[in-house]
């Protein structure tokens, strides 16, 4: 604390929601940092490991992200004045002192040790190691358990998105409406850019994060419209600015007409929806270097399809080249199918160079199972628009990081269970990811703090950390050290530049490319191997039987 | 416009999440209101309604929250420069006159009718009608959506617990480590003490919202203790401040062994965890007036109940009542009863009046389905602390509310779908639920804005929206009208006060009391009516009729 004054030299921003402050915390951090000050223990040297348990969504990888947001929090750690009256009135009989004490805390006294955000992770392997006087450190739980843990999920949900939809496809987030809260949105927004999105439609992830933004226009606007009288000004400058239409309505309905009548093309509509067609004209007008047209609002292949196909025809006249289309109901494989036929067939009759490679986006309800069936079909889609399952992350909406005790004053320590998956590995660990001779990594191992590392080239014993039986010997060929430094309060020693999140999502892309295809497969992946040396194998044992109670048979 | 200025007179707190601003919204909101504002339609009359389609959870049931969020949000509706800026940057092609349209910008012009938050709601019923010039009333969609959907979805969630629960037990909401993001468990603290929680552990909502606190010690408290020597502050004053009891611990240890060897309580355990004890008595030192344990970290009914009781009987000694003891794994059904029979045992045995009254408090993942089994089962749990499953709404993490468009200039609107549950009820339209004879709602019914309102005592057909043969003759015991102003922007006419969140909480719960209990129960509930009168059921299949295309069979 007395290095307080260092520990302003280093400036990091605030986390991005100001809501995150030391009271988005369990009332518990509360009484327990009081009780720890009362038994004069508050300063006690912890060690933390927040690590998860299982692979979400039935998968064999997880990524890890919401680090950055840690560590903003953590640089900023202060309670003010009204924070503190209100933490006293909810500790009653707490005495005046203690508020001092809240009043000195910050984080100059906690170093964190984590896994590079962005990085490909697996359960049991802390992601964040956090050691500290007790007292702050447990203070720390809760918005670290939080900022993780919907972080890791959604951008872990998004990588799968992105492997069932292929590196091909543009993958957009919607979800903004259908969140949990504004920065359930927010976050979702940044989290599926970290995981391998190309944009997302919520402004406000755009502005605070540099996400490319999407979006066209909705069916409320295409049944706002009633008639060709609404739209007034009818004038369309060319893209060079050299020629003028006088009347772009006109223009277009010369085109309907000429699709209509085309010898391929007759037989499949009629009479199009005259309110859309409007719709049309008037976004076209507002932004004729962009044009995107939702089609189905009234039938897609009797009215949108046409309608937007002579909008498009016309703009193409003025030098303009519409983007495409979005459907957002009905059998997509179908429509998209069925589009891409008809922009082919316009291409080829009326002579459109690249009419036919229009994009087709497709949104409504879609998730990893959806994208799969469409695949499967055989579909025509080259974006995905992709909103509720997944920022409400739907097939599973909780990821569940643990925030363990694993070394206090120098003592190891386990949290016994008698579900074996909830117990602890004790120590302060360091940990290693072990790649083979194909480049793809082999196994995690954590060791005690003290153990040297693993080399290069040189045999090495992994054991699962409970189960006996399961062991292996790896020569490993590059040997990664897992946690690196992030924040070192005033201690001395170099810590990691925080990345820009484009560089934490190149980290992301890289990693997960660089597993070995069978952990990633949707279907009936092959677990990743997380060990432990032989020396803390041991030791966890050790420590097991001292702390388990012997049974009685009764 | 023009009436900005009386605006101000209506001043309304901003939402509590500063991150909702005009950018948390879909990008194609501005890119409509761009292309609205160059075809000259921007200021159209609109009336747009927000409602769900489906009950969450498998219920016939859903509680409407997060409408104070959303008037807060509107009353402050005003984009910044930057923002201003920033949207334009978006929005490529668009014209500087554009931005002087925005900065003008604000919901003097708009008005919205609701029905109280905290009532208890149906699909297709507006829950909200909002009424305004197009291109701003455009502009509230997402911000609006994002603020109900979740609100009334994890409202609704606890209202389920609630009701599974039953009314005795205390509910206490823990998800802030699990929830989706900051606000995700902000958020899910104030909705679930709308739907009938008691008290949360996240202190920030405490603070931002008056809800009762509750949190007592983690395991992690618990492993930090190694031995009696860490309590150096062995002194307990009585509770009358007028003895003092030098030894604590030791007084604790006396009682340890009188348990140990009751007639009653002998052979249940012998040697308990020290570490757990000092732990305890180090909490008690700290909250002698509100002990409550956890007692799950080594073996409950071996360690943790003889270890609590110990120090709640020393405790009792000084004039102290210890509260209780938390449950966090194992069999919550098997390990509450033997706690209670222990406690009852302590209090039969030692005479400790009232011993056996204990609180016991259960936690580790519960969910409605959880405790309905524990219910069958039988149990001795007075609260239960529900984090992951309610706050993530894990069992459906998303409601799906939309807002549609029903009308503009005067001129119903309709949107067809090939999914009949997905075609919208057009018009500017009053709901009123209408009573029978026994108090309960018997049904909800829409007519158009024009039509005379539902009279007591007065026969009125019912009849299914898209349905022909459901409808139903009623006679109302009691009318409400559904729809009230909450936002007038700076027309005439008086508006409902925003309620604080205790009034909400309190309708809610007396809401769904007085609902038909077989609409409530878990299994098989009794679908709720929802209905329109049979003016606006012609009036929809007419233009409904006139809008689709007929098909051609080929």
């Amino acid at each position: 604390m007395e290095n307080g004054s260092e520990l302003t030299t280093q400036i990091i921003d605030g986390p991005t929601n100001p809501m995150v402050t030391p009271l988005l915390n369990d009332l518990y951090q509360f009484t327990m940092a009081y009780a720890y000050w009362k038994a004069g223990k508050h300063n006690e040297r912890s060690v933390f490991d927040l690590y998860f348990r299982k692979n979400p969504f039935g998968g064999e990888y997880t990524v890890f992200a919401g680090l950055d947001e840690c560590i903003k929090f953590l640089a900023n750690f202060k309670l003010s004045d009204e924070e503190i009256d209100y933490v006293r009135e909810s500790l009653p009989g707490s005495e005046e002192a203690f508020c001092d004490y809240l009043r000195g805390l910050d984080c100059s006294d906690v170093e964190v040790y984590a896994i590079p955000e962005g990085s490909v992770v697996f359960p049991k392997v802390p992601l964040m190691r956090v050691e500290g006087p007790v007292g702050v450190v447990q203070l720390l739980e809760t918005p670290f358990l939080n900022l993780v843990n919907f972080a890791s999920l959604v951008a872990t949900n998004a990588a799968r998105h992105r492997f069932v939809a292929g590196k091909s496809k543009n993958l957009l987030e919607f979800g903004a409406r259908r969140a949990q809260g504004p920065d359930g949105a927010i976050s979702a927004s940044k989290y599926c850019y970290l995981g391998g999105f190309d944009a997302t439609s919520n402004v406000a992830a755009g502005k605070l994060f540099g996400i490319p933004l999407r979006g066209t226009h909705s069916h409320a606007f295409v049944s706002s419209f009633m008639s060709t009288d609404e739209i007034v000004d009818k004038v369309l400058h060319s893209a060079d600015g050299k020629t003028t239409c006088e009347d772009f309505v006109s223009h277009v309905q010369t085109w309907l007409k000429k699709i209509q009548y085309s010898p391929s093309l007759s037989g499949i509509f009629s009479e199009t929806n005259q309110s859309e067609l409007v719709a049309f004209i008037s976004y076209a007008l507002a932004f004729p270097k962009t044009f995107l047209a939702l089609v189905d609002t009234y039938d897609v292949m009797k009215s949108g399809i046409p309608n937007f196909c002579a909008v498009a025809l016309a703009l193409n006249d003025f030098g303009y080249k519409a983007l495409g289309i979005r459907l957002d109901s009905g059998d997509l494989a179908y429509l998209s199918t069925e589009a891409r036929k008809f922009f082919c067939t316009v291409e080829r009759e009326l002579k459109v160079p690249d009419f036919g490679k229009m994009v087709v986006t497709a949104s409504n309800d879609l998730n990893e199972e959806t994208i799969d069936a469409l695949n499967k079909q055989g579909h025509e889609v080259d974006a995905f628009g992709i909103g509720t399952y997944l920022v409400t992350c739907y097939s599973q909406a909780a990821l569940g990081c643990v925030f363990k005790l694993v070394e206090i004053n120098n003592q190891p320590r386990i949290k016994l269970s008698e579900d074996v998956t909830k117990v602890s590995i004790p120590c302060k660990k360091r940990s290693y990811r072990l790649y083979g001779k194909e480049g793809y990594p082999l196994v995690d191992i954590m060791t005690g703090e003290n153990e040297p590392p693993p080399k290069v080239g040189e045999r090495l014993l992994c054991r699962h950390p409970f189960n006996e039986s399961k062991r292996a010997y790896v020569v490993p060929q590059r040997v990664e050290e897992l946690l690196k430094c992030y924040w070192r309060g005033s201690a001395d020693g170099a810590r990691e530049e925080l990345p820009s999140l484009e560089e934490i999502r190149d980290r992301c892309i890289k990693q997960l490319a660089n597993m070995r295809p069978d952990h990633m497969r949707r279907l009936n992946p092959t677990p990743y191997k997380v060990s432990v040396s032989a020396k803390l194998y041991d030791f966890i044992h050790f420590l097991w039987l001292n702390e388990a109670p012997v049974g009685e048979l009764q």
